[in-house]
């Protein structure tokens, strides 16, 4: 591998060159502190919402590409580089990046002194810790300077990426021996400060960026360090803060020493902001800057955070002889699912973190990957989400976390989303056997007080598709299924609309999902499962049946001879079938429907998925991803939508190809 | 002067070196299509709309500061650099800026090579024009390589600034020979591309960033001229869509050669969008381009735009012997209020364009400014603006110019609104002669069929501030008056909310504006006038004794003794006056009280005035602008709430001290 390789004895994977096709990330934090890191420790951090609590600032879609971060320059002999290669560039004697569960490290070499900086979040904190070590491995002593260097977001991370009138009047920090404070805000309406400080000797500091990158320098030339690296002690009023920290280290020959960076947050009550007049209360971040005056703090947090993910993924280990497997079912999948479930999507380097709370459908697909980690929280978040449900059994397709209300700005009607819930449920049951959470009390959006069972949510979700079904009794698709794209009722004229909220979907009783319809199937056995489990035979039956009738009409309506349709448009034109000049064959429809049960007795579901294997092995065959159907949907009906160069390869289209692998599994390879 | 000079013959600015203290800005277009340009060519361009028809991108905020923007690279003998020395800031050999009135012109040299680029926007045309001459000074001939470089923005800004999730997936461009197309959702929703073109022969082209920049470097080090300089022919779909194109060119000793470069907007009907299937259709562009063939109609077109802005500035000419004062009221006032008019403040480095529409405040004093540049369209704005009045004479703080609807998220209650419509109108009337105005037919945003005229609506703005007087009988300041942030009334707690909007100012009937109560007199004084010209004496009469009444209420409860008061509070305590431990005295209601003719008479203008005078004269006596505000209204009562350093010589407190000025004009210099 070009880039790197997995090391799955520590459980780590490891980068052996900076210059990667893309910023490769990480993500740190478990609880409340959260971090996204990439190879060269580009990045922010938040404390729990990544928009309202920005501890740091990152320029998306900047050039060069994740160009802000957490940065360390060093000076050695007049050579100025970077550890983290970013921002100067400086080539590299040697680097290693190693992005492990909840933390990275990152080594470099460059004449003969090596920099190690492991990057994690303690757990149960709310600070970021940089552990560095700095080792001169030449026969003479090394006098070096290092500078420390973070840009601070000013709290509201929307706010900060648009609102630059106000945003230039606003920064404030405060300053002490070894500690940088971000208070913007603090003496008007905030309760909180951020803090970057070091147990390294300083003998300067920086708060102003212009101060010390300089108004026409780029962050790999900053002005302090290249006009003799005396840093200006400079104070931020408006304009940007960030901070700086100046440290003179003197290294023997074979000599080491090492030290921490702490980027955290802290919180005051209102009645105890302050030290002194106008001066922040400081003694949280006392409390555990303290702690890292002993040098081994971070060495055993560090151990701590090993173990708590040792903890969690020992429940469940498969060893089937494939490395590969193995390697991405007992370490990978699960820790993917976890960050998942912390961050759901909401951060990373393309999702700002500030336009989207949790969805519904996405959490409770979370669930299935994560709930033998932590069924505790599994059981939580459940229970949260179905209080989000409206009492028709529709659901918001997002709610806000911190409020746990339904999002209206972006509405609902996604008639996948409440079919989801039954299965996160069921999983929950089979992994805990706590069916205790079937009598749970829970009330709807639009009726909390309603005297409600999660069980009763269950039952409501299935009607709510029985209700919802098209002219050919297949179930119909709303505002979009699974694939948030394939928005066949919403027709889009103005620039700038969503096609997700857009067209008059109410009015809509046509266009149908195959992907729905075989959910619907496979919650219908859920739910037969769970009446079964509670010994209301009934009852099982008749969500048999249900189930039964719809893989009916799936047979009927939704079988294109050789693979399932993906769905009936708003017109009732087929879609994903043969009759089709482009999209042809969905995968979500073939995958869901086998999950379903359809076609496994009559051959169908072979037959499908051999068709999907040898429509992927022309040379047109390709998949495409969510993106394109961006454009596919607004148009249909025309020629053609589809970006030059996609058009005549457009074979296959998927929205994650992960299930068709499940399908496969289920029915054998194809 | 350290960093230029104005050229007053050519109605000039001169900067002299390329590094200022902040990016030095102007401004291009004059009608539909804007630009905004640094003396390192930095800056962006729209079509009407700064939000939703941005062509380039532009990054607020950015280190270095203003590093998008309009970039030509050249390539003489292996040596790189750039003649808007920007980015790869390149030593030039001599360099010079020239913001003339809806152009710029840098020039720049460096071995021998010399570069102009006249930037401008020509008369009627929605298409921005580069026009190049290089000369070859050297007496050998030389063969270089030019690469100009933009950045497109995906249409909406705010989007473009935001939703990286969606903007990777969306870009589309098409390629002629000479001519890069950015047609990003052209298929899907929108009618409308732009295009960046050269009548330089080309060699090359591309349009993924990554591909020519390269995703780890910055703009000041492309990958492609770096590694080689040949463009890679790229084509963007997706990521971030530039165009570049390659130009080869040979000068013979002592040569030169010109072209443009044309970065425009084209639109077409719905119904003949394409040329061929999924071709957009491109007429438009190929008539401007043609027209380009001809070498002098750049040349031609930058005459015209000169004579567009000598004819306007010819209106209104004085000659005081005194060159500053010429300079500034015969040329940049005069531009200035005509680049208000046309941008109303929404657009530039730091409003980022995207989060205000038009001030109904701003838009009426703009008219003050330009009226007699092009009163018929001040005729125009001042219908437009009345007609966005409520019936009870209060208005929206801002509106939409492109729906012309008033912008109910931003709110009213700035009580001052109401009343600048008065003398907007006064100033038309003075100006044209016009009285017919006053008889238009406006309707009110909640009664657009009202059968009222816009003289109802000056008498119902006065009659607004009548109503709402406080306990002294003085105006009350509603959210804030003509200083936005002297938010009274409105105790935000919450982080994120509007100051602006915070409170519960309906419940407000305490806090009072000496500064409304000035311009409530001043307006009286308009109504007079207007009354006494329509031969309606009893009325203008009525005017009289309702704005004398109101100055005895100015003399009784707002002098201080040797100055104006600047409001009562929300508790009734005085605010700029000698009782004050901070922010004694504010300019604002010196200038409004006298300008309402108060303390003409009695010397408490001059007092006053002379108090102003006294007080900057001191150490401590520094002139705050806006920004303290945020800072001081939050926390009214508290003891401090001013940023470190500001609190001791926190004196004198104005918006906008031109507004003194006049009114030492009008009492003579006190």
């Amino acid at each position: 591998m070009k880039y790197g390789y997995f090391d799955d004895e520590h459980r780590e994977y490891v980068i052996t060159r900076p210059d990667t096709p893309l910023p490769w990330i990480n993500y740190l934090g478990s609880d409340q502190f959260f971090g996204i890191i990439s190879n060269t420790a580009g990045g922010y951090c938040f404390y729990q919402d990544a928009r309202l609590r920005r501890l740091t600032r990152y320029r998306y879609n900047n050039v060069p590409m994740d160009s802000n971060g957490r940065y360390l320059y060093i000076r050695d002999a007049n050579c100025l580089w970077n550890p983290m290669w970013k921002p100067t560039k400086a080539a590299l004697d040697s680097y290693e990046c190693r992005h492990g569960l909840g933390y990275t490290i990152i080594r470099a070499e460059k004449n003969g002194l090596e920099v190690t900086i492991t990057f994690f979040i303690p757990v149960g904190t709310r600070h970021e810790v940089w552990d560095v070590c700095i080792r001169n491995h030449t026969d003479s002593p090394k006098q070096i300077r290092l500078w420390p260097f973070v840009e601070w977001c000013l709290w509201d991370a929307w706010d900060d990426m648009t609102n630059f009138q106000r945003n230039f009047s606003t920064g404030e920090v405060e300053i002490e021996n070894q500690a940088i404070f971000h208070v913007t805000e603090y003496r008007e309406r905030r309760n909180h400060y951020a803090y970057f400080a070091t147990t390294f000797p300083t003998s300067g500091f920086d708060t102003n960026r212009d101060a010390f990158v300089g108004l026409h320098n780029g962050l790999h030339e900053p002005r302090v360090i290249l006009e003799g690296g005396h840093c200006r002690n400079s104070i931020a009023h408006g304009w940007a803060p960030i901070a700086v920290h100046q440290i003179d280290i003197e290294l023997p020959a074979k000599g080491e020493m090492s030290g921490c960076m702490l980027l955290g947050y802290a919180e005051n009550p209102a009645t105890n902001k302050y030290s002194e007049t106008g001066v922040a209360n400081k003694a949280e971040f006392r409390s555990v800057f303290a702690r890292y005056q002993n040098s081994e703090t971070a060495e055993q947090e560090l151990a701590e955070l090993k173990e708590y993910w040792a903890g969690l993924l020992s429940v469940y280990q498969v060893h089937t002889g494939e490395e590969v497997v193995d390697r991405m079912v007992n370490i990978w999948n699960q820790y993917q699912c976890m960050t998942t479930f912390n961050l759901s999507r909401s951060a990373s380097f393309y999702e700002s973190g500030i336009g989207r709370g949790m969805g519904y459908r996405d959490s409770n697909q979370d669930i299935l990957g994560f709930v033998h980690l932590i069924p505790v929280r599994a059981r939580q978040r459940i229970l949260d989400l179905a209080a989000t449900q409206l009492s028709d059994g529709s659901c918001f397709h997002q709610y806000q976390p911190l409020t746990k209300q339904g999002n209206a700005d972006i509405g609902g009607g996604f008639n996948d989303d409440p079919l989801w819930l039954v299965l996160s449920t069921a999983a929950y049951i089979r992994e805990t056997g706590d069916a205790g959470i079937l009598t749970e009390r829970v009330g709807f959006s639009d009726n909390p007080e309603a005297n409600t069972t999660l069980l009763d949510h269950l039952t409501i979700s299935l009607q709510y598709t029985l209700d919802h079904r098209g002219p050919h009794g297949l179930p119909l698709i709303g505002h979009a299924d699974w694939n948030d794209c394939l928005n066949l009722n919403c027709f889009s004229e103005t620039p700038g609309e969503s096609f997700q909220l857009a067209g008059h979907i109410e009015n809509s009783d046509v266009a149908e999902s195959l992907m729905i319809a075989g959910l619907f199937c496979k919650a219908c056995d859920d739910m037969q499962d769970i009446f079964n489990m509670m010994g209301q035979q009934e009852k099982a039956e008749q969500y048999r049946s249900t189930g039964e009738a719809m893989r009916g009409v799936i047979l009927q309506h939704g079988w294109d001879g050789d693979w399932f349709l993906r769905a009936y448009d708003a017109f009732s034109h087929k879609l994903g079938s043969k009759e089709n000049e482009e999209g042809r064959i969905f995968i979500e429809s073939q995958g869901w429907c086998i999950l379903g049960g359809v076609g496994l007795k009559n051959g169908y579901a072979q037959k499908a998925l051999r068709s999907v294997k040898d429509r992927l092995a022309t040379p047109d065959g390709i998949i495409l991803q969510q993106p394109a159907f961006r454009r596919y949907h607004v148009h249909l009906g025309e020629i053609s939508s589809y970006p030059p160069g996609y058009k005549e390869n457009a074979g296959i289209f998927t929205h994650n190809n992960t299930w068709i692998q499940i399908a496969e599994t289920l029915v054998g390879n194809g």
